[in-house]
């Protein structure tokens, strides 16, 4: 029987807790290699963020949160004082290695929220208390959000997804892939359908991973093959992740994912952002409002997966923003652990947040 | 100054006719190397439609055509109705190495319509004399694309293109460049912007390549990014090109036109088709009866530009169509050889073709 307990044997946790360190899946690897990657040091934190060893909203968060765990752990002195006083430096710091992500920001101060000065020896004890906590909670909002979603799947539905919002973006079980994992454990007959997500191929490699573990029949595309799927009746519901929700519900998501949004509308698909409420920012207005990270324009003219070798011209100029904002009118419903919400109606939710 | 024979200088001719032989680029090796290929018996015009050596609409008609010339030139025998049986049936060969392209049956008919039965010699100097004017008349098709087109394009405008339908898909200048190669002679301030079209990679290949070489300002994006270019106003126009147009408008190309169409209209954004005249298909109504051709799915699952090397877990499955239906209503016009048509006024061309 497919239940939680073969779901745990199957997909490893992405972020977890070692007594002194945090193990992490290095996504690089993915899906040649199941290769686990221990960071000691907040520096490994960064840089895992950095290399996108670790990615996804949560995951960045988790591993944020584990970056302040690790600097506290090694600190040598003894004034509870300047403690304090270096793990705001180091918060900061952490920021900085993907500074638009909500979600990592969100990590990393909920760590060190009103944490006392009391003396190191406890404020180091607490603060591995409080990551523990953290990554059991995330988890157990992840769970809220497969039994929600899972009432909006019928046995036989195709469901698509784009990017990897799954397992490797979230401590475990994942936001988009929450209730298709949930109506797996219900024994309903669903397919999947997975965007390949240009440039860094994680429908392709990371999605494609945790269904193929998971048995999930799944089949690959092209991102732009939208058009061709839904003006053929193969695709019945869209679930997507979400990078940063604005407080009106407009959605900064993986590039691509408003076209999609827009497509679903033009055929009457219903389209669903799955998020963990931490991901919506009460202090934007809207979408136009959220900062879009730009990357490297090596990751398109470039082959990222082999050496970089040059795919384009010698002189060729790209444009490589890594999100786009869908707006709200779009969106059929966001789903956290709170429930399914009218992406227009989030402030029913800020009250509980 | 950038006329036409700076350009004749910058691009060399994608297929052109030598005594003895067809002369192609090899597409397969761009941008990385500028590589000739001598095709001198038919099944080496079959073999590179097959290999992707040559592709494009206008490109494979023409190598199609090409093939018919080589079958007849290497012909050793002397019955001119055998040699007419012959020719018929090395037509049907060459269409069936991709069946769907419509100027490839075009092209192949068109070398042998109404041809006589006279003597093989006759016949052969005949096929050579018709195969010149066909590549010299659809370059001439082409420059009136370009003619038509620029006068659509204002200087500071961005154009964003999708797949390749430059010189490299025709026999020279192209249908969806075109435009902008007129309006790089007329000295206008114009920028490109391409997408990079997997799973192929035309765009951030080919198309750069072509816009390297003529000295035009471009920025490649991968495919997804159209909701975020639109949305930011980064494009002013849209020129693609067709594979196969029904009478009504509704037009077959590259997977991924179809959301760039649909993003377009959202935008308000002018999307135009451009295509020679031949693309058009007076035999289909709509555009649901277009037959999409479908690749192996391995172009999406390994990398195509290295050894097919696995890209997702083994077991996975992928679906690749390679065109999609963009509906005549997402069409601003159709640019062909005739003037600019609204995608559902085609019949005034019918009469001309």
């Amino acid at each position: 029987m497919k239940n939680l307990n073969y779901l745990r044997k199957k997909l490893p946790l992405t972020v977890e807790l070692r007594s002194d360190h945090v193990l992490i899946i290095d996504q690089t690897k993915l899906p040649g290699k199941l290769k686990f990657l221990k960071l000691k040091k907040y520096p490994d934190a960064i840089s895992a963020i950095k290399e996108m060893q670790v990615r996804g909203a949560q995951a960045i968060g988790a591993v944020g949160a584990g970056g302040i765990f690790l600097a506290g752990y090694s600190y040598k002195k003894n004034n509870a004082s300047d403690f304090y006083k270096y793990l705001q430096k180091i918060a900061k710091e952490i920021i900085k290695a993907r500074p638009t992500a909500v979600n990592l920001a969100w990590g990393v101060k909920t760590i060190l929220a009103d944490l006392e000065i009391t003396s190191v020896l406890k404020m180091k004890a607490e603060i591995k208390h409080r990551y523990k906590n953290i990554l059991e909670q995330e988890v157990g909002h992840n769970l809220k959000i497969g039994e929600y979603g899972n009432t909006l799947i019928k046995s036989g539905m195709t469901i698509l997804t784009h990017c990897n919002a799954g397992s490797l973006s979230a401590i475990w079980f994942g936001t988009a892939t929450a209730p298709i994992f949930q109506a797996l454990m219900k024994g309903k007959n669903i397919k999947v359908r997975l965007d390949e997500t240009r440039p860094w191929l994680q429908g392709s490699r990371l999605t494609a991973w945790e269904m193929e573990r998971t048995g999930i029949d799944y089949t690959i595309n092209i991102d732009s093959a939208v058009g061709y799927l839904m003006s053929h009746g193969l695709v019945d519901m869209v679930i997507v992740g979400a990078d940063h929700i604005a407080s009106n519900g407009d959605t900064a998501n993986k590039i691509g994912t408003y076209p999609l949004a827009l497509m679903a509308h033009e055929w009457k698909i219903p389209f669903y952002v799955a998020a963990v409420s931490a991901t919506i920012d009460f202090s934007i207005k809207t979408g136009a409002l959220i900062k879009i990270e730009e990357r490297s324009g090596d990751e398109i003219l470039r082959d990222i997966r082999y050496k970089y070798q040059p795919v384009s011209p010698q002189g060729a100029k790209s444009f490589n923003p890594i999100f786009d904002i869908t707006p709200h009118k779009l969106i059929t419903g966001i789903i956290t652990e709170y429930g399914i919400s009218k992406s227009d109606a989030l402030n029913l939710i800020k009250g509980r947040v």
